[in-house]
């Protein structure tokens, strides 16, 4: 069919496919959350016009092999803290948008179990936790293919703390982490903080961290433990296959390394199933698979849980050391609103609504900046991470988009070294609008304006 | 006026005085939580029968005067896992009972911020976290004696954090941590999770840290920052006079040692008003002082704070990097009843009720303790420290209670080398109650019964 022609209607598709109309009403959402087809009113589902070619995608990230310090906390938290100024176009930090979290029905499960338990949800809930959402997390961990009992899970203050928590158990300062490259700056801000170092471990846009590479650093560096996003990882936005998981567990078990698996962005595929984690391929308990309920349901509650595998004892000490507990309200709304089975349907929902997001912020992308841009192609998550032409310098970019009110976050936070310089990440979790589509064009202006430097060059891909 | 007698009614006091009905209330109300006078139900105010002597006070501590590593963090973990179980009377942790808490005004302030508030009360407040209520702890600040602005603060999640923030902000692993002997057994596990040492203080049981012994140990032993509970200490309930705390603050100052104020008993004073924090002598920012909402309001919400001096830009961070941000409803529920005036009213409450129960307690424990026990005599808070005849062994009592059914704290889980061998620490907040009756006599039934062991005098009061 060519761009612009009707597509048949759900009902026609269904007689002619022999097919269910909720099956075809899936396809159709796929297609249109691909940008294949639109929906227009009152009149059905269109192919769409292709305005675009699918822009080249960057290459493998090719990091320095040694351990090295963080040298980058004091830019990364002035970025952060300059992108909270409300007046801001927000395509920096990747907070998820207000619009798609279901306020109402959290704070009704808020208010009936602070009626129904007054007591309870008052009072302490020491670690593990509370037991109802870690009934409802082991229940749903069955979708990442993992069979955890509650037992298994302690809740926490987002999975910030359990990153931290599960770096305190294995590691002490001055031991050495990998990490992929570029990672999330969070993941550098903790490392920092405890005084510990990172090897950055070469990654595929598409595949995530590469093996082959892994297993040379781990020979040449010891290394005490690995901090890797498999599901559409921050900033890249890949996801490792779940043969090459399989893997990475054999190989990081083989050689008693734990993983450290930040799984916060997994539940956001842009598929009708989510992908494995690492921790369904774990028999010896090497894997310490970390998750939140932060990008999917209510940044504001701070509730995440961690299933530590052999370290469960030691991490559940450091989570009563570190915060005493998780508040209770907040857990037992949330395994309310799990438990009355309302987080699948929301879950499609968001799938839909970031996956048609990530497209028009690539369409917008490809039109605005200039010839030579690459842009990764994400099957999940929100971020989009974009390659400018070499020589052209992120920090600078930053800088005049600020100025004009646009923030992004700039190529060299992602990195140890602050490498990337002429890369950056754009959060596509907020709704589309005249404002975002405007903050894009001034954006493709402020950076095609900009003049390359050459000696940056050799900054490229993170090496 | 003698035990038995009935004292003036209310009225007929006022008009004697010549003072306002609501001055003899309040006097009443005083003598009434000093055990004094009792009310007794459409009748008015009796002189109570003294049944009981005030019986003697433990000794100030004596402990080794050199740094230690913490050898008590398996012992605390089990007492504390222990302490759990439901079917137990609860004279170990201090927690507060929930009869005490304004459930229903906190289920309301939630609901209506987050009718009020949707968007906001389900977003990240990132560091320094929520302003309302920053806004009204620096406003509440002014009754402690400091004078302190909204962005001297920072919200955490409870006063944990608050300290394990503070102690990471000035101290690296191996650096020695100056505290109280004995101290609240939650610091020495921070303490030990951070991999720092302890140099432990000789404490008065009425006037807190010796500043004499400190002085001189800070000068044979190089302290990173000392810890200190100076309203209330747990288990103590020692209250260090203003005027000393002002020399601990210039003794501090003049050295440049961080003091970590630990505050969160300091609003659980047994008179009209409470006694005011070091911070408030503190001039230029050497005091971190650190609050929660947990010991008055509602454990479960999991909110404290910290106001850091000279070290805010660092725990900032730290706040940041450890668990992104406090749980954001659970904030503004509290900012929203602190505004709404309710918060003095119920610290009256609670400081009555708090008062009672410790006399009670006291009384309890003269009548059913052997011959030799000393008590201290808290002027708030919610514990009583009890010494026992020397060679008795609190760990065996502790093994026999909780056969028995009765949870109570061992001494030696309040030092770094498992001293206070024949010292235990009993919750005074739960409501008074047969089964709290019936537990101390029992509790005095294993003491009196058990075999004194003369080869543990030497590890009498922390030497």
């Amino acid at each position: 069919m060519r761009a612009g022609e009707r597509v048949p209607s759900v009902r026609r598709c269904s007689r002619q496919q022999s097919v269910s109309i909720a099956t075809v009403m899936q396809a159709y959402r796929l297609l249109e959350s691909h940008g294949i087809i639109e929906a227009r009113p009152q009149s059905g589902y269109y192919v769409r016009p292709q305005r675009w070619l699918p822009p080249p995608e960057p290459a493998r990230s090719a990091p320095a092999p040694r351990p090295v310090r963080v040298r980058v906390s004091d830019l990364i938290l002035q970025v952060v803290k300059a992108g909270r100024d409300p007046d801001l176009v927000r395509l920096g930090a990747t907070l998820p948008s207000a619009e798609v979290f279901p306020i109402q029905e959290l704070n009704r499960a808020m208010a009936s179990v602070g009626r129904r338990e007054p007591v309870a949800s008052h009072s302490y809930d020491p670690p593990p936790g509370n037991r109802a959402l870690r009934v409802q997390v082991a229940r749903r961990a069955m979708e990442a293919g993992c069979a955890l009992s509650p037992d298994d899970i302690i809740t926490t203050v987002g999975a910030t703390e359990a990153l931290n928590l599960c770096l305190r158990a294995v590691a002490k300062p001055g031991d050495v982490i990998a990490i992929e490259s570029p990672t999330f700056f969070g993941i550098l801000q903790i490392i920092d903080s405890l005084g510990l170092r990172v090897c950055e471990i070469p990654t595929d846009p598409r595949e995530g961290v590469c093996l082959d590479e892994l297993e040379k650093r781990l020979k040449c560096c010891r290394t005490k433990a690995c901090v890797f996003a498999l599901n559409f990882s921050n900033p890249l936005g890949s996801c490792m296959p779940d043969e090459k998981k399989k893997r990475l567990v054999a190989l990081l078990t083989e050689r008693r390394i734990p993983l450290i698996e930040d799984d916060i962005y997994g539940n956001l595929t842009f598929d009708a199933t989510r992908p494995k984690v690492a921790k369904a391929f774990d028999e010896d308990g090497w894997v310490m698979v970390c998750d939140s309920f932060t990008k999917t349901l209510a940044p504001g509650y701070r509730v995440g849980w961690v299933a530590p595998g052999r370290f469960r004892e030691r991490v559940e000490f450091l989570k009563l050391v570190n915060t005493s507990a998780t508040a209770s309200l907040p857990q037992m709304a949330i395994a309310e609103f799990l438990q009355n089975g309302g987080y699948d349907h929301h879950l499609r929902k968001i799938r839909r609504f970031y996956a048609g997001q990530m497209q028009r912020m690539t369409e917008a992308v490809c039109r605005e900046f200039p010839a030579g841009t690459k842009v990764t192609r994400p099957a999940g998550g929100m971020c989009l991470w974009i390659e400018l032409p070499a020589g052209l310098d992120a920090l600078a970019i930053y800088e005049q988009a600020m100025a004009a009110k646009i923030s992004i976050a700039p190529g060299p936070i992602f990195s140890a070294k602050r490498k990337f310089l002429n890369f950056l990440r754009l959060n596509c979790g907020n709704p589309w609008s005249d404002a975002i589509e405007t903050a894009i064009q001034k954006l493709g202006g402020i950076i095609k304006a900009m003049p390359a430097n050459v000696s940056a060059v050799a900054h490229r891909n993170g090496d």
